[in-house]
């Protein structure tokens, strides 16, 4: 246990026993600290953020207004008390199995919650993204592990929103930011921890959640690994719009150098002609190259393409030149291959890079979309008098969302939002890190019966105090 | 992989494929054949329950009650449409973060659902009992791993169960029984299973949870595990009512042989003076013995109530005759003995015994309470004009359900009731395993972007075909 560790988390603990009687206005507050902070300190930490990841000032511009928006939306959202589902049975002695006591139900903070901050966006989903924005929502303490791939700009966001966070009266300890490999390990660890939001490699997701499982009490371990999020084109899309379709593609397999977890790394299309090369190599020549995130980074994706590349049955259509801000590059196999070597489906080039996969006529696509595992999304792009119902049920049942005609880059923060799907794209397939519904990861029903009024938290009693919507008696809220 | 197990599972995967857009009205259908068969069958369960768990008949009847009942409630919430959490956000491109593409979310069934039923519940938390219900209002296929301790029972309510389902026109493979402890690790084991539904002992019960999370694809393992529900009494409670409060206590802690999961194993009074001891001794006299469920259980209750009562510090002031029908035990300890030996009060006595604390004064009840692990319950017996806050706020940090003068055994079907909780009394402690809530354990969210109305599901389709509560950009339902 490091002591960073251990102070951090014993600070935590001692907030949370305020944060378990806030009220959805207070915690509103305190989001709303944090999101005017980062709004008045965004030129210093977009600058910051632009020498630490290389990333353009545009987009992190773009981020960091996404992330003070995901803060406000959080704290409305808190604010209306939805996310407490605050129930109410009256006691009734009619009750069909027998007399029913008094029982109301309301969500409670789970506990203090440990979260990993990704290397690949240094404000949406790292210090104060959207797993330390829906823990706080949920009125739960965060320890912060912030990635190694940004430590300077995180500590000074950790500092600009502890500030913030203090002057705003929040308890103290309601947000701590800790770096080092082994604080992460002792935060997993930690007896107080009740929760960790995770988001980066398969590698280290996986260990972690390991770790999160074999504690003598584990905990939930809500970790967003991997996705390959595979785009399906039609033979009648294809023959109607290929250039459009592959100008699509071409930004968004290269957007911020590939660097997404929603990176359409899978394109199916009926073959890939060299006209169509033509065009693709065209569109790509004119994808923003700049340095990848981390040397580490930008070497695991040069390896994992070159294994990729090399393998049988693999052809290289388009070859960018490697090194730290690598250029673009599309390989191709068919659809027999893939049935002979389903894992290639599940090869995620972290970089500006795809695999084109050429089924030849429609009648595969079906079997190929059954190979493929949980993703984030799925995308089919087909012609709007077509019927793509049986390729939909198949993308649904493996994907958290599933997109018409777009591509799966650009993520909106919203109520209907679901970021998240089966393994390995995340190890908790019923939850979304991404919009409002993030929030009910951390929260923990409790029911109280036969509580005298007074007794009861304010959100169960009898005359509503906090004007929350509620469920009574099995009616509407 | 066992055969029955291989069977089972692809005859489920196949009815997933028609669950998947079977309506909420059919899935209630489904439902209620279940319910009607047990009602028409209830004279022949009842008595072959009798005769396998030695459990008294009028008990049984009661349960089977529940059981039905809880079906139709499940049915009817499913038939609401309510567990959708149908969310429609419209594209928006004054969304503050930047344009929104019009998203749509649906809960889908989380895929074939692996169910262990319990000793102790032959109905309610067995073949058709509450993780079977609510996993098929969910709509998803069940393969229920029969309890050794009742596999006749169980069997044959699978044949009512399986036949009734048939004639409602359910999709074949929906419901399937098995039976062997080498299916259940096969079950756990299964790829194509997406989740599992469990109640019983904390030792086979972490040992399938290390299973599902060590699976190449982990899959969410809901749990029961262990609890010991403590009961706290202020001294003015026991000063005002000491004897009512003893004989509830009675009749609690050797209901059905103490062979409950909410059974109130721990009981934290000022002091159990020669008065209190006479009035306990006589009110436990009156409580029916009957078998335990097993000679395994009854050999490992005896050997658990030895050890904990063999230990320094414990005292035993009534012990009963041991054996397959063991008379009411209870042992007494002290709160400095507590403090220096807190394992204690997570011994689960899976019997009719019980722990009484004697805490001297009241200054050291929370304390004391801080030392109790996650429970499903946990009790305050005080009086009207006394505020025991400090104690709720402890106890619901460590508790899924709060009782105020009253005993937890008896748990009411309703759309408040919470019965889960902090390891080890569950898992998952953000779920439960009782009412209309359960069903959320078992669906996963899907978001549809930018998709045609006539492509979308049901639930999600503009004009609202099924008629089932939506939020709509954010507001209410």
């Amino acid at each position: 246990m490091t002591r960073q560790i251990e102070n951090a988390v014993t600070r935590a603990q001692e907030a949370l026993e305020r944060t378990r009687s806030a009220s959805p206005a207070e915690v509103e507050q305190w989001l709303e600290a944090a999101a005017a902070a980062l709004e008045a300190h965004a030129e210093e930490l977009v600058l910051l953020a632009a020498e630490e990841t290389h990333l353009p000032e545009g987009r992190l511009r773009g981020e960091l207004t996404r992330t003070v928006f995901q803060l406000r939306l959080l704290g409305a959202e808190t604010a209306s008390g939805r996310h407490l589902d605050a129930t109410v049975d009256h006691a009734d002695d009619a009750w069909p199995m027998g007399p029913r006591p008094d029982l109301r139900r309301v969500n409670v903070p789970l506990g203090v919650v440990g979260v990993f901050g990704a290397s690949n966006f240094p404000f949406a989903f790292s210090v104060m993204g959207g797993d330390s924005a829906s823990a706080l929502a949920a009125g739960c303490p965060v320890v912060h592990k912030v990635h190694e791939a940004h430590e300077r700009l995180g500590m000074r966001t950790a500092d600009v929103i502890t500030k913030a966070l203090e002057a705003a009266s929040a308890p103290e300890g309601l947000f701590t930011a800790v770096t080092g490999r082994e604080s992460g390990t002792a935060l997993v660890n930690h007896p107080a921890v009740a929760a960790i939001g995770f988001t980066g490699s398969a590698r280290v997701g996986r260990l972690l959640f390991d770790q999160a499982c074999a504690r003598p009490e584990p905990i939930p371990f809500f970790g967003e690994l991997g996705s390959t999020n595979p785009a399906f084109v039609t033979e009648r899309a294809w023959a109607s719009r290929r250039e459009e379709i592959l100008r699509g593609y071409a930004g968004s397999v290269t957007l911020g150098m590939g660097q997404f977890c929603t990176n359409p790394g899978l394109l199916f299309v009926p073959a890939l002609d060299q006209e169509a090369r033509k065009v693709l190599s065209a569109e790509l020549s004119e994808a923003p190259r700049f340095p990848m995130l981390t040397d580490r980074l930008a070497a695991d994706f040069g390896e994992t393409l070159d294994a990729v590349a090399g393998g049988e049955g693999v052809e290289t259509v388009l070859t960018g030149e490697p090194g730290r801000s690598p250029g673009p590059t599309i390989l191709t196999t068919t659809a027999e291959h893939v049935h002979r070597k389903p894992g290639l489906l599940g090869e995620e080039l972290f970089g500006p890079a795809g695999l084109v996969v050429e089924y030849g006529t429609e009648d595969r696509l079906g079997s190929l979309a059954a190979l493929v595992g949980g993703q984030l999304t799925a995308t089919i792009h087909s012609e709007t008098d077509e019927d793509p119902g049986p390729l939909v049920r198949l993308l649904e049942a493996r994907a958290g969302r599933v997109l018409m005609n777009g591509w799966p880059t650009g993520v909106t923060v919203s109520h209907a939002q679901q970021h998240g799907g089966p393994y390995p794209a995340t190890t908790a397939p019923g939850t979304t890190s991404v919009g409002t519904a993030a929030v009910r990861r951390f929260l923990r029903p409790v029911a109280y019966q036969s509580f005298p009024d007074a007794q009861l938290p304010p959100a169960l009693q009898e005359d509503n105090p906090w004007r929350i919507p509620r469920r009574t008696d099995g009616g509407a809220s």
